[in-house]
């Protein structure tokens, strides 16, 4: 049995893990916490009190996934959306609290991992899986491994410039897909096209979705252009290791006729030749609640 | 001993190569063959006789490398710069021909092999080459391992869409890097600026480099914009697949003062934080013209 921990800018999850299966979970606030050690005790004793409920098999694991987190060093890096503000050693901590090994990975692996050993990329080579959230995660299996890049830090799909000199992203640089791409990047668009404000008074991107099918014509386009950025996006990371299959995933994703089917279109489209009709665009097979605990978990077993 | 074969749009080379060193070498026209068989028939002998000449060890295999050549598949798909318009099987027909083993590959992932194992990728796990000439090709090292994809065409940073609606380029589509950084690209970007036609009346981009060496201004401002166009190009490369290093090769790169100098500089300007001052850039190691023939000699070693 494993421990998977993802861990968010508010919230973190922890399941039990066993074949591919979430026995079972609870959450703990990612703020709040004196400092990452205190963090790091909440964590251990919070799987070890979930471990403690069942009668549950011994835990042999546990895997973390995290923003900004490195898994050659098993630090998470100066995050700027977590509480440290600094290098916390998670690994190593969460480790020696619960004394079994732990790895530490980048989010977006984790959520690639998830969906290649249990969800849409089954049995794929060469699979990309991107996350469309409040960032733009990816993760890129070449050969069957997951490229983490020489410092561990590959697969930053969400920080490819789309556009030069174009819209100011997080990371301080400009024209990224994430820009245009994420539920911040849905949501500038929709003000920048003059769409309704009361509409943007919920969170999310379900407000534009829901907009767009009542006819509002500002959410209608915001899907329109995001559907353009993210088609080239993908044909550009397609130009690169050639997968056989992309998985979306996250909620931007889960809108199959504002988003996916035009997409599919689109995304054939900006395709090079010879890729046409090559590579597959789907949506994550796994249950929303239990993927990034399935990743996380799925993080040491590779 | 092997043969290493480079198939160029008018000419094709051969070389017999060990210890990656050209013992000897020849060449032979790629046009003006009846047909491909001819074609073939005429690479082989070209084979024999050369090996013929000396007392050269015995031949153990050939490595060709092409454009639009499939190494998973051994052939030549239907390239706009060859003479034959059609699918051709090379590596199967020099194999029958020599009577030892063939490999074929892509002209610009055999320019990666070759300098990732003679030139200056020596022991880089996570490298990417890029060859800047006629046309913008690339070869990605992850893992200790060239990146083939899932259909055996990845490494197309060529045709990554740098500038979406952007210049037409030859594959069709527009605003990609190469139609920027090619040959082609920096003779069609100074020509927008008004360059003077005189300076055009010579090939390739040499004279380019001689008017901006004279001081010519818009052949000064075709390098700038080169080197801002390649930055932004190489850094959407490196949130893929994180290398270490990258290696330029071709004529192009050859420009240290107008080209690589300025590059280094944008280069990390354009990097996302994390890759900041973790990703070198450098020109090939390897003599332009032995470079092509130990790379396709190294397609047989891996």
């Amino acid at each position: 049995m494993i421990a998977g921990i993802d861990i968010g800018g508010t919230t973190s999850k922890i399941g039990l893990v066993r074949d591919g299966r979430v026995l079972a979970q609870t959450r703990i606030p990612t703020t709040g916490h004196a400092d990452d050690h205190a963090f790091a005790d909440a964590l251990a004793q919070a799987v070890r009190a979930l471990a403690g409920t069942g009668s549950f098999p011994e835990l042999t694991a546990a895997g973390i996934g995290a923003p900004n987190a490195n898994q050659l060093t098993g630090i998470i890096e100066m995050a700027p959306n977590l509480p440290w503000k600094y290098d916390v050693p998670l690994a190593r901590m969460v480790q020696d609290r619960l004394g079994v090994p732990c790895v530490l990975g980048n989010d977006a692996n984790a959520a690639a991992l998830g969906e290649w050993r249990y969800g849409a990329g089954q049995g794929y080579k060469d699979l990309l899986i991107v996350t469309l959230g409040t960032g733009v995660g990816s993760g890129f299996i070449v050969n069957n491994a997951l490229v983490l890049g020489s410092h561990g830090n590959a697969g930053e799909l969400g920080h490819m410039t789309l556009v030069m000199d174009g819209r100011a992203c997080t990371c301080g640089r400009k024209g990224c897909l994430e820009a245009y791409v994420s539920i911040r990047g849905l949501r500038q668009t929709y003000t920048e096209l003059d769409g309704d404000p009361e509409v943007l008074r919920e969170e999310g991107v379900r407000c534009i979705a829901d907009a767009a099918h009542r006819g509002d014509a500002a959410a209608l386009q915001t899907f329109r252009h995001a559907v353009r950025w993210l088609a080239v996006g993908l044909a550009n990371a397609v130009v690169v290791t050639g997968p056989q299959r992309i998985v979306l995933f996250g909620g931007i994703a889960r809108n199959g006729d504002l988003l996916m089917a035009p997409l599919r279109e689109r995304f054939q489209e900006a395709l090079l030749n010879i890729y046409s009709g090559r590579v597959d665009l789907t949506v994550s097979a796994l249950p929303d609640d239990d993927a990034a605990l399935l990743g996380a978990a799925a993080l040491t077993t590779f």
